[in-house]
């Protein structure tokens, strides 16, 4: 199995891991003229979302043998705009950047709940500001978290929220139980479980199911100071909606990695909203166990389609679709 | 058993815990006038260290039948200007403060790691920063933690740590084995460890052995860039060494929540130094079942005094001395 890598950084644990599984062979390929002439004799692909262009795109249409993609991004967006050939497994690596995004989803949170934006200011002013923010202070313990979303991502998020002993409601297409999660909740109830919610955390992918899901009549069933983080795709919220309603403190704060137009253009009404701390599309970065583990899924995924077995990682391509 | 109440809120939830227990009486004290009237005849005084003054003193040296301080604050620092009489035990309610206090410990030393204040400086130029915060990202996953103190607050710290699977070295008076932690050293092992640390987090009291600890040598054997974070006692570090630090890189970053002089004075250094956040001394504060909880740690020694037995939470009065 030929198996061609398109990836911005990290090929060699890619290789190195792909190597040692018997009946694999990586082709590294760093542009684009390379990646052509790797998928016409590739069987598979292993490509991170970012390089996945109108390019890349032509290049999987014209190649005769594929018949897997990988990405080894968590989101696989690139294929709403580009659909797969028909017959392409797709798989993605969620799994492997999970327990990064879950840490930077929780300190958003934290960060919010704790008061971090308002003592920074403070600290600006050289103000002892203690009487101020006391009463503003709040904590994860003790208070309810709605997790909008329980892949891969949710489950690393439930998991950190538990240990600072948060009521976790986790809202899944299906109901099910999990140590983690005090109460699951279906997306159909969804709108029953955001009035108790102290916060919402989403780690929605974006599909037509999910794109608008947090428009502005939602977003006012939350209770009023409620906080929201966002660290799965930024079309599932209406932005505009979650800046109004930080303005007229229907919302208490929000924390968002995702935004609908990326890069935030610099006239977006996102880098002034009140209450809102905004970090540029980097939850996922920053793990020293980032490299090996994404080499780790795509290396048993490889070994896997190797020996004619079911891939780990699967994506649902038909919830994609629309 | 009489005992006066001398708290600034919630001595409702005093009351209420204590009348629960037969043989308890207490007497709320709001004013230092009532305070003495009431230790006139009180068996135990319940205080916050924050109201234990010159006069609180006078009055506890004053009474005539007191036999135990219980502070529901979780230092006992007012000891130190004003020793108890002889025969009078201490106890305190770390052990009530402790989740939040580890919380917010939590939160800052990940709001570092995350690059929360570079990314809130960026949004308010309108920039997106992507290209520049993600190579200085890191996370608390496979990062090497040295946890400094391991009393009730630490042991929470430690236990929230593990969630995010960073590596913990605990540091405390005698080695020990611990669920949440990777690796004891003791104290007089501490520079040992250090140079290890990819962050330091300090919790320790304010007693002779533990003042000025973290002096300039101290902070110069952790790798450069490495982070601390102090939610003890400000004493414990020397505020003038860690400054330096910061502002010569060797440092990568810092958090305290507490300071030597407190409040921090308009023209203090704390403000401006770089990579440094800054929290007005409130760890404890901004969790629903805190009230609860202190009530119960006051409750629960109240319920051993009237039984005879050892209190729940004894502070060794000897470490205090000197």
């Amino acid at each position: 199995m030929r198996i061609a890598l398109h990836v911005p950084f990290g090929a060699e644990a890619f290789v190195a891991a792909l190597r040692e599984i018997p009946g694999a062979a990586p082709v590294v390929a760093t542009t684009k003229e390379e990646l052509s002439a790797a998928l016409a004799s590739a069987d598979a692909l292993a490509v991170m979302a970012s390089l996945y262009d109108q390019e890349t795109a032509d290049a999987v249409a014209a190649a005769p043998r594929l018949r897997w993609i990988h990405f080894v991004s968590s989101g696989v967006d690139p294929l709403l705009r580009f659909p797969p050939p028909a017959g392409v497994a797709i798989t993605n690596s969620a799994a492997a950047w999970a327990p990064t995004v879950a840490e930077h989803a929780v300190t958003l949170l934290s960060a919010l709940l704790r008061q971090l934006p308002a003592a920074v200011a403070a600290q600006r002013e050289r103000r002892w500001a203690a009487a101020d923010l006391r009463p503003r202070l709040r904590s994860l313990e003790a208070s309810t978290i709605v997790l909008l979303g329980f892949g891969a991502i949710g489950q690393a998020i439930a998991r950190r929220l538990k240990a600072f002993d948060a009521h976790v409601i986790a809202v899944a297409r299906t109901r099910r139980s999990h140590a983690d999660v005090d109460e699951f909740a279906t997306v159909e109830a969804l709108d029953e479980v955001l009035p108790r919610a102290d916060a919402l955390v989403a780690v929605l992918p974006s599909t037509p199911a999910t794109r608008g899901l947090l428009d502005a009549e939602r977003l006012a069933r939350l209770p009023r100071g409620a906080l929201v983080v966002n660290v799965g795709r930024g079309d599932t919220i209406v932005q505009d909606a979650l800046i109004a309603a930080l303005a007229d403190g229907g919302l208490g704060g929000a924390a968002l990695d995702v935004f609908e137009r990326e890069p935030v253009p610099a006239d977006s009404p996102v880098w002034t909203a009140p209450n809102l701390i905004v970090t540029p599309h980097l939850a996922g970065i920053g793990s020293r166990a980032l490299a090996g583990r994404l080499a780790a899924v795509c290396a048993d995924n490889a070994r896997r389609a190797v020996k004619g077995r079911p891939f780990a990682t699967p994506v649902e391509t038909s919830t994609l679709g629309g």
